[in-house]
């Protein structure tokens, strides 16, 4: 296990789905900064089941406690702890499972790997590990849009075969992602995705999409050559998250189709600082913002967890038919949207750290 | 800077282009493993400019010396210091680019994070960076070889608009990427790939591509849940290597088309062990290595450093006209295979390492 | 703030006086280990004030409480996070010195360093931070004990101008030491002792001591040259803890008189390994356990909170007289024997797994 | 092996005794900082053995040579890789050792740690190993001069039975220190120690020693609590030098036997900031520097390896009578006072940069 991330502003999740609580530890927020668990608790409704027809029915209130590192509403500097108690302390309808390793999904490399999982649930691999992020997450950005003015918006960019087209990076808004349950901006994709979403369930089916990802008035120079590089300790992020299979940053996949005549970013004077007349590079140079937007997309697979009879094999290798019960999400990318965010944000607020230790008279 | 990768088995590389020397130090080698430079040099050789009239045509021999950590010919178990010389150890013709930042480079945001930045061949930023990331990677490759059997292979997927069919991923060997200059198994699309590279130089222009990698022989267990999951260490090490802007696992982008009926693996027996049927996965699930083949894709943006006149700006905002003189690739592709490989090898070596650490009564 | 210790078997703490509550998270720790807060509480108990006469009146039960981590009573390998609720939430007593940085303690730093500090009761650097440490702490000695049979015993070796005789170090154990309430297993000694710390009280004032830890059963090997020498681990963890001020191991600084013929340890047979007649290096050899006893001394100063009145300054530099209220310790080594063990078993337990990384077929 | 030091400011070492070289690779030494070979090679110089007749008799001329990070005389920001070639790079009269792991030596734990260890002269162990620490040291305290004006002057402070009286450590300086070639500043002691000494040296054997160390003009704030706290991190650094066995700062072991009454150090105005009128303390509180002096001492033992005959056991445990031949120092305190001014600056350095991530606004 390795539950900790970043070098000065640091977290380490804990929690699993049937224990008493998820939550995290946040280390290295800097003193004086007001924080409450109203600033938490939005991006955690955010992410919560139950938010919409679209997604599983649970409904987990999810309340975040600031059990330490804040006194009268401001940090201390001390180590942030915070806390999500489970309600549904208990194995429940997922004993089945027991014996049964569910195709695509974590319970066999848990079992070989420890020798022991969590006999519900997921444990671990399960989607509420995330709670942890993403309350992190929020002090991340609040963070960064104190000390530089950084936004993060993520939408869902495609669900299926649906993709809908760019909004305008430079201006869309959460509220404007929110206006949908499915967390598209462009209101008629978001239509076909929320068809093709409940089609999927209709079958108990499932079905993947992707979301993307913007920050804005990111400040130049953040990024640390040679292995943190910027997109470098993004794509870690976002690997991270369950569900993933693939990142790109600027033109990605696409770009490796073009000559560089066409790919280069030609500079222009923008203010008092240089910028760039297209942003292929995706805001990075060489592992460093360039001050341009930095944008990238996260692929996430169909979730594993299926209705549907699966023909499969037991963990002694003889043949079954697996036919999950229980609750499950259909499509994973609308409550994926703020664990992007949150992921980009302890990955931008670490490294605004460490770019201040370079400053100062030398 | 953050020039070192790794936990356990850690790697801390050095140099730029025009400074005495690049090199590595590997810090973790297991003891008493046969090592010389003729472990090395070979992954070397492959990276080396100079290698077909499709890349670069200078010709640095690249010669590495272990400086220490082996005695008799094995690893002591102490860090490996390993150095190439630099050959060019002065400015050169770069010099005129001083005071204009190249488009799509590390020019600007070097200047803009350190307030300096080498005179000459991009510094840091050079793709003689990743001699020290080679060299150490041959190491972690023979310790995976000997520990457990690992086996890695990359090849040129797709080069500008010309993709290959996927080769036997089980098969494949070195020996066979390296039949055709450009690193395509595929024997007629490395001719169109030739031919597109080719087009590309005589136009004083450059053009993309994608790198794809298989590790087949991966032990079950290897990744560490749940911000250094296997794939999240594999994608943060890839869009480490300059000039990358993606990076998929198994199904990536195109799985996120696909229905969970369909995108699921399911568990088959496979000798003693569960295998799976299909493997959308790409060999990792919840994070963990499956003990299926890892593979994953890479892509490379085209290099921006072109011969083609460019209109830009220089550091004070002043409109020019760029045209860049010197020696450079038209495509990285083909060198980046050797680079892709020894990244990949250092990120499993270092979980294999951390697996070990579970074992043993409790 | 840095509040992780560890690179393997890695522990998180959190928590201040006053908060919700503190704790800790530990993350690292094998699989399939039974655990429950039984295994932890005895320990927290040793820490607890309110033991006896000579220790601070309060009364805080200490409860500890598993968050996360196991099911069923075995550990999962998943983040063990434990949490002790703080009874006394909210400002007290200790109102009147927040504009008096009380000498030789933190407040002065901490105002500096953060611009903020907790109001009441010392915050981060206040003893109860210790709590998540010594939980912490209990979770590696269970797992030492189980893996390799560790057995780590602390006990008061002097308290102020008294000395206790050294006991057998082969063979003392937590229930000799515990006999006395000042935890030194001299029973004579203990009694001077007790009567040294309740003068000091009766004054208004405070002592210093000595507390002097063995760890039996140490595998040979452990320590990981050249920075992470068992040593230098044990010394940092050791003054890390709150008003320690020096340590030694093996002969220390009276070793420095000797002259090498004497002080060197001859090796001998011992059974089927080599050991040492004499044992002046403490049980470290270049950093590495020998497999004789691992022992040390750390020194604790008086604490700095006495109720006699001081002359000092606020923190606008006017000339205060100072007399402190509210609970405080007159000598804290007695509490600090579980916190030193607790702190030696983090060591080791994260030496373990990493050596563990060294073993098997290269 | 973990030959890695610092967060931000972060050394690895490499090297052994009869390889063909050691060195250092700085990682985080902020950019446009002059730094040429003449700002390193006099504390390799004050380190080298052969200085007087005090010491070994070898010369080793030690030369450093910059390999990268550095241009026209600066620093870019980028890894500054250190090199010493080995002159003596085959193994020599150490070869009739090999079967007998010398008494107090690491022979015995390296062998078995590692299943291996170098054949000649002490490998990772050598002294040697520390001229890394001492080049990357000298970076480091460049850096706090130009940045902090921070100074360090370490001295010897007892040989043996002989302890030297107090220097003004207000005041003391390296030209002071290194009037006499045992490096003690009062010159009655200095003659004392180098009796015994030389003493010892006609005997055959060897003596042990303390190094005392200042560190004057450090800001207030350095340090990071809980396991980073100044004091820690210095007790690891200096634990991790050979041959020490103990370290304490301000009033040490000394202290615990005074009351608090005695031992707090009262605030007083200093200028425009709060000072203490004494310092017990070392310049250190709850972990966090307050603008006093810090000051330490490190134990050294005697060295292990001596000419007298000694009884002992080879690795298969029988008697043997071993007779060291071959090149060793009596007393290892005159050379070992650069190497403990190294490591303190190294310590200072890392916790100046993880300071200044806290500086800016939230």
């Amino acid at each position: 296990m390795s539950s900790t991330f970043g070098t000065l502003f640091r977290v380490t999740t804990f929690g699993e789905s049937h224990c008493r609580g998820v939550g995290v530890v946040v280390d290295g927020c800097p003193p004086r900064m007001e924080l409450t668990e109203d600033d938490i608790q939005p991006q955690l409704d955010r992410r919560r089941p139950g938010q919409s027809r679209l997604t599983t029915e649970r409904d987990e209130k999810d309340r975040v406690t600031i059990l330490s590192g804040t006194e009268h509403g401001r940090t201390l500097g001390t180590p942030i702890a915070l806390l999500v108690a489970n309600r549904d302390q208990k194995p429940s309808d997922y004993r089945h499972l027991d014996f049964i390793p569910r195709p695509s999904h974590a319970d066999y490399t848990y079992q070989m790997k420890y020798g022991i999982r969590a006999a519900s649930g997921g444990g671990r691999s399960s989607a509420r590990e995330t709670i942890g992020r993403v309350a992190a997450g929020a002090v991340a950005e609040k963070l960064l849009r104190l000390s530089c003015g950084v936004e993060i918006v993520a939408w869902v960019s495609s669900v299926g075969p649906v993709e809908a087209p760019a909004p305008d990076m430079a201006a869309v808004t959460r509220r404007e992602v929110d206006r949908s349950p499915v967390r598209c901006p462009h209101e008629a994709s978001a239509e076909e995705m929320a068809a093709v979403i409940t089609a999927a369930r209709d079958d108990q089916d499932s079905v993947g999409g992707v979301v993307t990802c913007v920050c804005r008035g990111v400040p130049v120079g953040l990024g640390e050559p040679v292995f943190d590089k910027l997109e470098a300790r993004l794509a870690q992020a976002m690997l991270s998250i369950p569900a993933t299979k693939g990142f790109e940053i600027g033109s990605g996949f696409a770009g490796t189709r073009l000559r560089g005549s066409v790919h280069n970013d030609a500079f222009v004077e923008k203010g008092d600082r240089l910028g760039t007349r297209t942003n292929n590079s995706g805001g990075v140079l060489g592992g460093i913002s360039s001050g341009e937007d930095v944008y990238f997309r996260v692929a996430f697979k169909p979730p594993a967890t299926i209705g549907r009879p699966q023909e499969t094999v037991d963990f002694q290798g003889r043949a079954v038919v697996l036919e999950a019960k229980g609750r499950h999400d259909p499509c994973v990318v609308p409550r994926a949207v703020p664990i992007v965010e949150s992921m980009a944000a302890l990955v931008l607020a670490d490294l605004v750290l460490r770019q201040r230790s370079l400053k100062g008279e030398v």
